[in-house]
């Protein structure tokens, strides 16, 4: 069996916390096994691990994505890249001919295909081995995950069986039925229909004669390069409505989408993470707060504070989930950001009636890791190192850098950084036009930057005078 | 007629905006003369512009808010500085002494003391020329502004009339009554008794004559080098209460205390001051912002969010009050300050295992204005220009400096900058022990600065060299 998780997503639903570079499932929000804060994305990843099926897993999402997910589970995860969003038709066929062409699997692999954060508890990755087996033994095209309804929700998809067999734990799918009306629900929960979790097994054939009926390459190098003119179809269109036998595989256990404040707050273990207080007298309130300015909140019961540097949400429960269209038109540059070599928070963007822009950022490098040597074309920089030491490139050279030094970096000049021990820096960039897609990266690896880059002998002075 | 103003408080009531840098009267959340917000403290001296009294006007306040009082209302405004703060009595008494032996005014000059902050209408300063007049032609010792009570409020004190002169303006008063119950409160109305607004009149001589008693100079000089031998004692405790011959000017108009924020926010004119969207499902809530960051509020009603860089408020309007009990505890520096020569406001402020501290700081220097040249014991400073024109001085030379000059200033050096056009710096401060105590001024004017200093001749590279 070969898992593909889905990673997708802007997640506007929770904003402040989640951005276009942080969608909801790379929240730290939920408690983790030993007290500290974990994300959506780790949790699973943590389950995924205690079942024995991390080594199994891919993750399929696009570039935007890859930094975020190698900062919370480690750079050794297995990631597929979709050079770009092109619905999960394209993504499942994508990581599917990996499994194929790289990883050389049988056809008859079995593939189960899931999203990257669904909120449960292990019993489920237990019931995903169980389907990958019904697959098998039933042969059907599609197994499916059912999950046993608790209340007639509007919200989720349902999947109807073709009779009312009570007590069998595998099912004949008849259709699907998406977003009933309440007294639907109610009539399909007593047909024994179950909520659709997004959870599909298939065999690894079945997708890769599709890609060959349809005159598209299998191996997964060329269906990289020819990626862009796929269709933009989902995998329910393209696969699940076509597929004649599907069966689904019940799962008794807890599931849940955390998708809004309301829902997401009730899985917190904590009413308060970050910097605050929720006076007593507020009850069922909940404060998440990632500024370092303290949150005093008073009187208030059943509301949500949420703070981030991208903005601040006061909401009592029952509306939370508007927000997504409230801020919809928020345009905004991502205030912090985590990447594969660390992380960013911008503390202050000006704007002068010239025309001129500063910005000022907070920049941690981990140990080990390097900023991509780079130039700018719109602005000047100046770092000051905050913490630690580390080797600073300026134009083909390389000078030794560490707490308390001030480097220049003018408009144009080649530059990058490699942290020796954990590295901050406070960068102020000053130009006409600060936006993040000036920059033209240098592809180098740090050693062939190293070996590029002759060594400086008077840091401080040549750095200056680069810069005069 | 001589006008004193106490400008006192630390306000912890309307936390997060005011602090102890910046108390309630400062708070700029008031719709001032042409749509611009206005402070208690502006609203009031342009009220007493319009009537003519503010060349009469003097205010009484601590060393902490001179720097607020000038910013706000120029630095021609005279104000007696109390060296430490010893209650109203002291305060009172030093600002007499300054009208009668550096002003020289007569002996039979009344002196009208009053809040810096009522919030009132026109009238209400009309009313005060007339409590003047009533001074000298009743020949009492002491004449109050009573206001009109309008619902029998248990938060203020009431002057108590000797017997009910129902339709005369101006009454005898018997005694007064702080803070009655609501019941009680009813009673006191029906006697025709007013609302105390601490508005006092006297004349110069019943003051002077009270210090010469107690064997204290009257000459401010002498008052002032002795300041801190006062006894700390309210001047309702030292006169009123002592007083035989007490008078009551009645007031029948508006007049508040805008001291919490379910008062103030009665008073703003529009419900949204700053960065931020109330959503329309949220009726009679405030949002008070004085962050970059946008605030939602979504489905709350009568609530106030007010946010500063200090903290973020987030209360149902009947709770307000109750800040001041909450955050009483909060030790934190001030995170935005206004100065006599501009402002400042911290960006970030992170401290490190290793003792190390890094503070990021934006300041703003008037075009004119200069920051004291001064030395720091515990820290080096980097200043990046980003905005405007000036002179920095360093260590005996003075450099011409501009937007985009990066300027080192190492731990121990003299430095000071005056701004030509407006100027605006990021100043990193790094050090063992970041606090605003850890300076040394150099009591020179800019003047004496530029006379001290000799003129560089290659400025970024000389300071450059200066930090090598």
């Amino acid at each position: 069996m070969k898992l593909v998780l889905l990673s997708g997503g802007s997640g506007k639903r929770l904003w402040p916390l989640s951005n276009d570079a942080r969608s909801k499932q790379f929240l730290k929000v939920l408690q983790g096994e030993n007290g500290q804060q974990e994300s959506m994305v780790q949790r699973v990843w943590r389950q995924l691990k205690n079942e024995g099926l991390a080594d199994s897993a891919l993750i399929a999402t696009g570039k935007s994505q890859v930094d975020m997910i190698q900062s919370q589970l480690g750079t050794n995860v297995p990631v597929i890249i979709e050079p770009e969003r092109r619905d999960t038709f394209p993504a499942i066929a994508l990581a599917a001919s990996y499994i194929y062409s790289v990883e050389q699997a049988s056809l008859d692999e079995v593939i189960v295909v899931l999203p990257v954060d669904p909120f449960v508890e292990d019993e489920f990755f237990a019931a995903i081995k169980r389907l990958a087996e019904t697959l098998s033994s039933t042969n059907a095209d599609l197994a499916l995950l059912g999950v046993t309804p608790t209340y007639p929700s509007v919200k989720y998809g349902y999947i109807v069986p073709c009779a009312a067999e009570t007590d069998k734990p595998v099912i004949k799918v008849s259709h699907f039925r998406e977003k009933p009306s309440e007294v639907q629900a109610e009539e399909l929960i007593k047909q024994q229909a179950l909520w659709n979790c997004g959870v599909f097994a298939f065999k690894l054939k079945h997708i890769i004669s599709l890609l060959q009926e349809k005159g598209l390459p299998v191996k997964h190098a060329e269906l990289l390069a020819q990626y862009n003119s796929l269709p933009k179809i989902s995998f329910d269109y393209e696969v699940v409505e076509k597929a004649q036998n599907i069966v689904a595989v019940k799962y008794n256990g807890y599931w849940k989408d955390l998708g809004t404040w309301n829902t997401l707050t009730e899985e917190m273990h904590s009413p308060i993470i970050g910097k605050g207080i929720v006076c007593k007298d507020s009850i069922n309130t909940h404060l998440i707060n990632e500024l370092d300015i303290p949150i005093t909140v008073l009187g208030l019961s059943d509301i949500v504070v949420a703070a981030s540097p991208d903005g601040i949400l006061v909401t009592d429960k029952d509306s939370s989930p508007k927000v997504k269209e409230l801020v919809a038109n928020l345009e905004q540059r991502p205030m912090y950001e985590e990447r594969r070599w660390g992380w960013y928070r911008v503390l202050d963007h000006a704007k002068f009636a010239n025309g001129n822009e500063v910005l000022t950022k907070r920049i941690g490098v981990h140990a080990g890791k390097n900023l991509s040597y780079q130039v700018h074309s719109q602005r000047m920089e100046v770092w000051t190192i905050i913490k630690g030491e580390g080797e600073f490139a300026l134009d083909g050279v390389i000078y030794p850098v560490k707490t308390g030094d001030v480097l220049s970096i003018p408009n144009g000049a080649k530059h990058g950084v490699k942290a020796i021990t954990e590295l901050e820096i406070i960068e102020v960039q000053t130009g006409k036009q600060l936006i993040e897609e000036d920059i033209t990266r240098i592809y180098m690896t740090w050693t062939e930057v190293q070996a590029h880059c002759k060594e400086a002998k008077l840091p401080l002075e040549e750095i200056a005078a680069a810069k005069a």
